[in-house]
């Protein structure tokens, strides 16, 4: 039996032993969503970067660059942070580095991981029938917002977890999987209603960025597996 | 209206506002409760130390001192962590010092709080009552379990913050607080069987001090309200 366990927040990683689980990263608003997006879409490979300044150095150096801080595209950049930029005519076959204010540094803290998948909604199906595939102890890792807890990728590691215990290959001891897991149950007959009530869900509507919230919630657009390693965000 | 803020752990408590807060510890298993049961037996003061050096100097000064680790009495202590031993006979208008493996790290992580509170299911409607008459921005601080997430301190959040925000003095913007009420609305009409899967439980069991777990998941045992000021501990 593969043990499951599951990270409410970036702050928290360092408790966990990533270096001998697979890590499941989780930022459903809007980094795992848009990267899923991107592959789906094509791209060649992004190299998420942690700060402002090393996405401008690329943007000097002639690479496109996606970025955005606080929900908004940074005035250097080429697109912003929605999944609705990432489209074929933008991104196929391309390099493009990455920056947002939470979920790419979420992604390079996973680096010494046995193996570092991204996960969404949007992918959700594709992940969890990999995990069956080839079983091991993972972690889900959700990105927060600021080191806090929030509720939608809490949402997202709970229909994960939900599904890898019910093949009866996994177990855990872990009281974040079985929080998850309840608010999953909760939450899954209707998660746009449910998430009306989360804090970054309201900070997107005031961006007016409220068209990319039911594109987020929805389950298994596509079969990608995005995964992290060396730098680099490539497709399995 | 006032705002209700949870904190999941003590290695996120940085990320929220705690001087402009009345802060309230939760440690169900079992700090909290000991120390609400201590003070319901008529002790005079309690000073919570962080390391077991320190406690072992009171100790050689003449202090009462209960002290654990991982749940078992250290040796040189007069007793450990048990609500059980916190009885009239052992600390009536008594000063004892306490440590314990992750308690009173928290209860000392909130000196520079506005008002630092001791809460558990024992005296869950008087801290209530309190904040009900008193009303201001309220962060609820669970303890955890070696930085981590658990269950029992979670639900204990969302039992305090379900009848603050019923009462329309309070409202909230904050995920782990939503989070906290809805697994506390699941679990609330069985707390023992729901936290049946809870891992501290489980460590608990282990160590034999299962008859515990009634006590600390019994809902209004006492009416004290202890407060943490100036490094020690005191009923209101």
């Amino acid at each position: 039996m593969f043990q499951i366990e599951t990270c409410f927040s970036p702050a928290l990683f360092q408790y966990y032993d990533s270096n001998n689980s697979v890590v499941i990263i989780i930022d459903v608003l809007r980094a795992t969503t848009s990267i899923c997006t991107a592959f789906d879409s094509g791209v060649k490979e992004l190299i998420p970067v942690s700060t402002i300044e090393e996405a401008y150095e690329y943007k000097k150096r002639g690479y496109i660059v996606a970025a955005e801080r606080d929900g908004q595209k940074l005035d250097f950049a080429d697109f912003g942070n929605s999944p609705f930029y990432f489209t074929p005519e933008n991104v196929k076959d391309k390099t493009i580095v990455y920056n947002t204010t939470n979920g790419t540094q979420t992604i390079k803290m996973t680096g010494n991981a046995k193996l570092s998948l991204i996960a969404s909604f949007i992918n959700l199906q594709a992940i969890v029938n990999f995990l069956l595939e080839k079983p091991d102890n993972t972690l889900l890792f959700c990105s927060g917002w600021k080191n806090k807890f929030n509720l939608e990728d809490t949402l997202c590691a709970g229909a994960i977890a939900q599904q890898l215990l019910n093949s009866g290959k996994y177990t855990t001891q872990c009281d974040s999987t079985y929080a998850a897991i309840d608010l999953w149950n909760i939450a899954k007959d209707n998660i746009l209603k449910y998430t009306e009530k989360a804090s970054h869900r309201h900070r997107l509507k005031k961006l007016i960025l409220d068209d990319v919230l039911e594109y987020c919630f929805t389950l298994n657009i596509t079969n990608v597996i995005p995964y992290f390693k060396d730098n680099k965000i490539l497709r399995m």
